[in-house]
């Protein structure tokens, strides 16, 4: 007999079916034991008769077969009247390290990361991927239909993309080479290699010493790189199109899971503008913070999310304007501002989810550039050779899909967002 | 007005266009001039008036506006009479390292890869990341179909899933920490933890110094985790069903691609079968070749390969029955020949391109078998832990992305089925 997943049950009413699974929850009652059996799709009640079944203990898994009958106060109104329960993998435990059974698990987060196969079995966490997956599947399936071409680039890079120290080294053989903070320069490079219009989902890495609640050293990050643009505003505006088609397309693929987190997704409309010279000004008028020139930090970005959000109901807002001194070398500066770049931030409720912006794509200027930032431009061999052989203006962004993923479940930590998250402390499971 | 792709003038007869691009080539004659105009779709022929166009060098990024009209004699019967061409991006170079514009780039692959941004926009280096990105697509799609959920598991890892010193180590933080072989260990915690199917498409690292045709250091395994089967022959089927759908799939996404290729691929069917016993006798009595007990070695592959396409016209054959001694530790063996596992390989015409089988799931029988191959279960922790919760009997299958792209394609070295190949001797570009 084949399985049948719990889903498929309520439409074989009547008949016998085999269903495999783990034991959810068990109850005695008198001659007969109540077992909730979960697989992949979900819970269902089964019956069995006797009360004795010491082999049946929390997360044994079992191949149950039984009869399909209606029931007006099971779950789901369908239970099923087992005439055989098989053990298929037994366990072996004193007492369970958290409840899977709980509708949110009240263990810490400790806890629950340390016994992170345990806790992913617990419904509440499990939906968090399953969201996680149709936010990529929603990504790759946006920007394909929009001409751009899913590639994959190298994790083990000679230098940093953004500059900097927060790299981690690797011993390659006798070498020393490091993890790649970002895509950036391999997704230039592709634009410049005829691709146009790409796009990666891929891990970074940051060796940043920051422990919060919003950092991963190792994380997914949605890359976009786009040839051909007029400036900025036209990552602004496919950006702004992405999120109203995610916004369209969760509710269709994965409205349950978001259910059970309470959250409600309305189309984010036009997401509102501002620059960095405007966010402070009214950072300053409003609640009296005073920041550093082009300076948005933490509490201003959670500060500008609040305010936003009462003036005009976004979730969203693109900051835009900031300064040379604070985007990477590669940042394109405005014509008739060149102390500010052409490129942008995204806040979700008032964190930074997108860095983005048009890049440099002369060879005369990007090399200039280096030197005034102080670089060696021989020090970036390949990267700066790309645009000695005509590449078109371009630019991009990148998301931070365990960001996004806890914004748009209202987490509160976004190693919760991250299957197996690294931070400073953490490496295993 | 709105850029025009190569790929869509011909439906725009008659009217005037923009197009943008690269110079591919360009020839005076006379009072005029052609160019073929490359953009991500395409090329195109354009007739500028005059012969004097210093500043149209080859791979000069360019915006032309001009009239689409028929030329019988013009690649693709369509040209463009331009009245307008503008530099959009300059070059900056004596001469190219290698003829972008060339049907096959005749240089050596050193030189194809040094200058990695120029080959790529080869058209026919060009068309491999097409047919890889397809292949990635029916990877995800096929499996995605069938229940099975994408996860991206951590590729900093504190220890290895197939033993030995095949690591890169990473400096992280103040610990010593590895780039993950494979996603091994967490394929099957996420099967323990109730996504039952699960599959990823992500890098996987070798530190090993064999520097052949076929090995990388960094490739992309499309990896599949299958809880709840009855046994390997199980996956040995799905990977069989999903080839047999690729290879119906590819001719529709990319068929001008694969055509550039002369590649014209046919339904692989029923796969055929051989365990390495057979598969050495066979060797002895055809080839006189002796291998040690439960090896074949990659000359072995090519002499199996080539016999089963003469014997059967099949590209592929799965091996099964490997000895538990070239097995990692969580191979599940045989019930009846406890010194064979429930494992296989897949050669696709003589390369080994997957491996595959169903793992041990019983938390007993794993922390015995580390014991017996001389392993500290201690080392082992949460992956061991998490075979006391309970975990179905479940198995697995990876496939190297790129050697499944090469032999498609035909390639004589699997560095050209990767963007930017990784080697002992090479990290960049």
């Amino acid at each position: 007999m084949d399985r049948t997943l719990v889903k498929e049950a309520r439409q074989k009413m009547g008949s016998r079916i085999r269903l495999c699974g783990w034991v959810h929850r068990i109850r005695d009652l008198g001659n007969l034991t109540f077992l909730l059996l979960r697989d992949r799709s979900g819970l269902i009640q089964v019956v069995l008769e006797g009360k004795d079944h010491p082999e049946l203990r929390l997360e044994t898994v079992v191949k149950i077969e039984g009869k399909v009958v209606a029931n007006e106060k099971a779950p789901g109104k369908v239970e099923i009247q087992a005439a055989k329960v098989e053990v298929i993998s037994d366990v072996e435990y004193d007492h369970l390290p958290l409840a899977v059974n709980s509708g949110v698990i009240k263990e810490g987060l400790d806890t629950i990361l340390n016994h992170r196969v345990l806790s992913l079995r617990n419904l509440q966490v499990h939906g968090i991927f399953l969201v996680q997956q149709e936010i990529i599947r929603a990504f790759r399936d946006f920007f394909r239909d929009r001409g751009f071409t899913e590639i994959q680039t190298p994790k083990i890079v000679a230098e940093g993309a953004e500059g900097g120290a927060e790299l981690f080294p690797v011993k390659y053989f006798k070498k020393r080479v490091y993890l790649a903070q970002s895509p950036q320069f391999y997704k230039q490079m592709m634009v410049a290699a005829g691709y146009e219009r790409v796009f990666e989902v891929g891990h970074a890495y940051r060796a940043e010493l920051h422990n919060t609640t919003r950092h991963l050293n190792e994380y997914i990050s949605l890359d976009v790189e786009m040839g051909f643009i007029k400036d900025e505003n036209d990552l602004v505006a496919i950006e702004n199109e992405f999120l109203r088609y995610l916004f369209a397309s969760l509710p269709e693929t994965c409205g349950e899971e978001l259910s059970r987190f309470g959250v409600e997704l309305s189309d984010p409309g036009v997401i509102p503008k501002l620059s960095v010279g405007e966010a402070q000004a009214l950072l300053k008028a409003e609640y009296g913070k005073r920041l550093p020139a082009g300076n948005i930090d933490a509490e201003a970005e959670k500060l500008l999310g609040r305010y936003v959000k009462e003036k005009t109901g976004s979730d969203f807002l693109f900051l835009t304007g900031f300064p040379v001194s604070k985007r990477p070398v590669y940042a394109m500066p405005e014509e008739e501002a060149p102390d500010l770049t052409k490129s942008f931030d995204l806040l979700y409720k008032g964190l930074e989810i997108t860095t983005g912006g048009q890049r440099i794509h002369s060879y005369r200027m990007l090399y200039e550039k280096m030197q005034a930032f102080g670089l060696n431009p021989e020090d970036f061999g390949f990267y700066l050779d790309t645009f000695k052989y005509g590449v078109p203006p371009h630019g991009g962004f990148a998301i931070g899909c365990e960001r996004l993923t806890m914004q748009l479940l209202n987490l509160a930590n976004v190693r919760e967002a991250s299957l197996f998250p690294r931070d400073v402390d953490r490496v295993t499971p």
